[in-house]
């Protein structure tokens, strides 16, 4: 009877702290501690009413500090949090994250991902984390090529002091 | 004249390796490690044309993940990173970063900042850091009584799966 109850409570504890990995996104797994990266940048976008914030490895952050992510060293992961804005109920001018909407990631490896200007893209959509898969980032590709004089980024680290 | 060089060398390298703190605010001085806390939420003020990021110490990163902010425990330390608004040359219906406005700080402590609803309050103007001194944070504090109902703090952790 123990026995039984312990190995329950094992059972339980496992399935509370190892959550499942999603599927990958065009063959790219989800980074599993890009909830713990820091800042690079925010973003409001009024076409789509999403807020965002953009996040970076390691790598990207001692690139971020130093000033030389033009290019991105390869190793780089840039992350960007998207959510539907909505309006602050107790401060109407602020607008604030609603629902999320997805997560995306670039990566940067100029070999692997050639063909995409040396960059992986990957994107989950909702709370699910359901995957995209669009080709190896082609259409991502497509669009980031209006930024292709700073390394397909569009996102410039915001000043901090 | 190996010694003399040597010493330059050593004060030049302090020099560039520590910058000095600023001035405190209200009495509290900038959390030196706020530059890698971590994402709490974002937000957009149309009334003041600001962007912001709200990043959390290790305290209150642990609180948000736990669904634990209300109260907020003491030691929490909430970091706000503010900045004008501007268009993004590339992609004109992005809001992003344009200069750094100011970056303010909420402490939770009950009994030191009793007076102010358990909250110490800190901010520093423009890249050179001006501390604001503003009778320890009295009119902050008013703003926030606004949030009266939320432990006085506005930011709801934006949803992250």
């Amino acid at each position: 009877m123990l026995k039984k109850h312990l190995l329950t409570s094992a059972i339980g504890l496992f399935c509370l702290t190892v959550q499942a990995a999603p599927p990958p996104s065009n063959g790219i797994e989800l980074p599993e501690t890009y909830k713990n990266w820091r800042v690079i940048g925010v973003s409001h976008r009024d076409d789509n009413d999403s807020l965002r914030a953009i996040t970076g490895n390691a790598i990207a952050m001692q690139a971020v500090r130093a000033g030389k992510t033009d290019p991105w060293p390869d190793g780089t992961v840039l992350g960007k949090l998207v959510w539907k804005d909505s309006r602050h109920p107790l401060w109407q001018p602020a607008l604030v994250p609603g629902e999320l909407s997805h997560i995306e990631f670039m990566i940067k490896d100029r070999k692997k991902y050639k063909a995409t200007g040396g960059w992986g893209f990957a994107r989950w959509v909702g709370m699910k984390l359901e995957p995209l898969n669009n080709q190896g980032g082609k259409s991502c590709f497509e669009c980031h090529q209006t930024a292709a004089k700073t390394d397909y980024v569009f996102t410039r680290p915001a000043p901090l002091p």
